[in-house]
């Protein structure tokens, strides 16, 4: 590699995005890139100039082993879109102008959609102006939602899967515990606004030693409010305790979500529209303890499922590392305004290689869970989606553990 | 051992509360009990002859293995209350007609303050109408929230801790990713209704690599409204994100929960008359937001705290066995209407060994945090509140993992 490289985490933080980070700091270290820089909260911190070097943070292998194993992003996430080039140019040359003072000539963006947005229009604006036409501009793929177009999976979503499926397993086994009188209905509210490749991952607690959840409710699929609570009753008349999983983004049929029938339901709109949800269980459990007078418990995995990093999934975390090396080796090799994917090259034995995509392409789809792949009479996901995700939680990362608790790589500058 | 032995679980259920159903159930076997009996949901199912014969449910060593990772209550577990014996005869006689019948001459009962309450009046019953004066009556001790009077700590107290310290840690990493705006504040919410011992354990999350908490709230100080709005302000301005973990159980200064000012506040009140507490931290959560005008979030670690096996504490799993052990031994030995207590022997080398003491003196009583373990000033817990939970959180029960999820003993009876 001739010259330095800068990489940035953007988006939401997930339990594999510093593997990736790790991935592109020593593939770049071991091609022969100069200075490794990280933009601290990404392009946001990178336009005022807030970047460290990277070798002064990651100083042994001890140190990438530490950052593999460290949830959330280590150099610090932003939510920030780029303009439009024809809306305001300035940001671009001032982007362009640090980039040259860095004298930056691979620049890596892992992040899920909005961020791979931000390579394309860097990679475009250095294709339109001839500026920075020396520069690599390519994407890593992040993100726990799986909602990546092209792509086979997103590295990220495998841990926040495993995560899901042991701890829904755990809710489950807990919630089986203590009758009460009238029966118990267990929401889990579980991340996802329009695909539900995380709330289907409930799935994964089933096995010989345990049911599943009782129903599973996809975004993909109208929620029926009347369906819901039939089968509720139903079930808490059969079995007195019933475990429902359901997405954050679960929508009524006329679009609104069903967290928008709460007084409380949308609290906050980010700065790319999206409406940020929240109190889908807790109001769907208020609605089915008066309707049905049964005890309800809701449960919302919050951040926890994003940032579950001491129960990561081996495969997930190795092929963070993975995009992030390939991603170096594209821009090595010449490569521009592309994305490193993943494609599944074989099920059973799950075989995956790397490959490139270009960034245009992608940008701003969402992948959602195919209709086949939900069994909506019983409210649940079928088999088909079962194989596709389970090759991903496979095997573990264990924690380095220091007096009980995992440790993490330690970034002072955020 | 002559005759047959009964073990029931009770109360709250733990990750550790089946590892001390291993411990009677192996013990008992190695000491030549006959039959093992299990009451399915404790007491309140044996009253309706429920109860299975343990070795058709533990056929091997590794079946014991498993069950020690289990989490929530293998044999089902109860909230009931029994009536004072000059309130309700019959339901002793139907009590001691069903030990008869199974020839039972060793109860055991594996539970908290309630439970052992439980044991008291059992044996009480049996001195006073000498009915039953053969059977042995022994309380096993558990509960997260080691309010337990009398010993040292609680079994299931040491894994709950690790689940809490480990998971306030990876919210404290999310939280420092991206900067908002005005800032995020996000409020934890842990279980303790009136000691703080779980919520303290938040502070276990401090080390080398992680500050801990901004702010801990204990139920055993009075919340302050107005100091804690204050410091959160002032956080606020240095950090920009703020982490603050707060008891379910906090109370203002007039005594109501600080729960009981959101209308949503108590939302159950269980058979021995506790209010069952909820929302604390989304009701703060709402005012800060519409104080300070920052981001906010609430996070409720709910039953995921009690149940999180994948990370249970080996101190911890194995002092559950052994307490387990220790009530058979007990038994066998002729003693009568005591409970298992855990002493310490000293703190560093962590030495624990195991001792008897009368039940009629610990039955509900609650062991609060001492205030000298308070720092109120700060908002934390001192040293010495972590040099007492430390040594409860120390090493790893790797769990059993089949296809990527921790594998449970199951029992299809439930």
């Amino acid at each position: 590699m001739k010259g330095n490289a800068i990489v940035g985490q953007s988006g939401g933080p997930t339990a594999a995005i510093n593997s990736s980070l790790a991935g592109v700091y020593t593939t770049a270290k071991e091609r022969g890139a100069g200075k490794v820089f990280g933009m601290l909260h990404g392009i946001q911190g990178l336009l005022e100039e807030k970047y460290v070097d990277l070798s002064e943070h990651i100083k042994n292998d001890l140190d990438v082993e530490l950052l593999k194993r460290t949830p959330s992003a280590y150099l610090g996430s932003c939510r920030y879109k780029l303009p439009e080039i024809f809306e305001n140019e300035e940001i671009y040359q001032k982007i362009f102008d640090i980039l040259d003072k860095l004298d930056v000539k691979y620049f890596f963006y892992i992040g899920g959609n909005d961020s791979m947005d931000t390579i394309k229009k860097l990679y475009d604006y250095s294709m339109v102006t001839g500026r920075g036409k020396d520069v690599s501009f390519i994407g890593v793929p992040k993100t726990i939602d799986n909602d990546l177009a092209v792509t086979d999976h997103t590295p990220g979503f495998g841990s926040a899967a495993k995560y899901i499926g042991t701890s829904v397993k755990e809710i489950i086994r807990d919630s089986k515990c203590i009758e009460y009188p009238n029966g118990l209905v267990t929401i889990v509210e579980i991340m996802g606004r329009n695909a539900g490749w995380l709330t289907g991952a409930a799935a994964l607690s089933r096995g010989e030693d345990c049911k599943g959840p009782d129903m599973i409710f996809l975004p993909e699929i109208p929620f029926d409010m009347d369906f819901f609570m039939k089968k509720t009753q139903e079930l808490l008349e059969r079995e007195g305790s019933v475990v429902v999983c359901l997405s954050e983004g679960v929508k009524l049929k006329d679009g609104r979500y069903v967290c928008e029938l709460s007084t409380e339901g949308v609290d906050y709109v980010d700065s790319f529209g999206h409406k940020q949800l929240t109190g889908t269980a807790a109001f769907l459990c208020s609605h089915v303890a008066s309707e049905l007078g049964c005890k309800t418990r809701s449960v919302e995995f919050s951040t926890l499922q994003r940032a579950g990093s001491h129960i990561a999934s081996r495969v997930d975390i190795q092929e963070a590392f993975q995009v992030g090396g390939a991603a170096v080796k594209a821009a090595d090799e010449g490569d521009n305004g592309k994305m490193v994917i993943l494609k599944r090259v074989s099920d059973d034995p799950y075989q995956c290689s790397t490959d490139l995509y270009d960034v245009h392409k992608i940008a701003n789809d969402e992948k959602v869970v195919p209709t086949e792949w939900i069994d909506v009479k019983n409210a649940n996901v079928t088999e088909k989606f079962i194989s596709y995700v389970k090759p991903l939680i496979q095997a573990d990362v264990p924690a380095v553990m220091v007096d009980g608790i995992p440790r993490h790589l330690y970034n002072r500058e955020l």
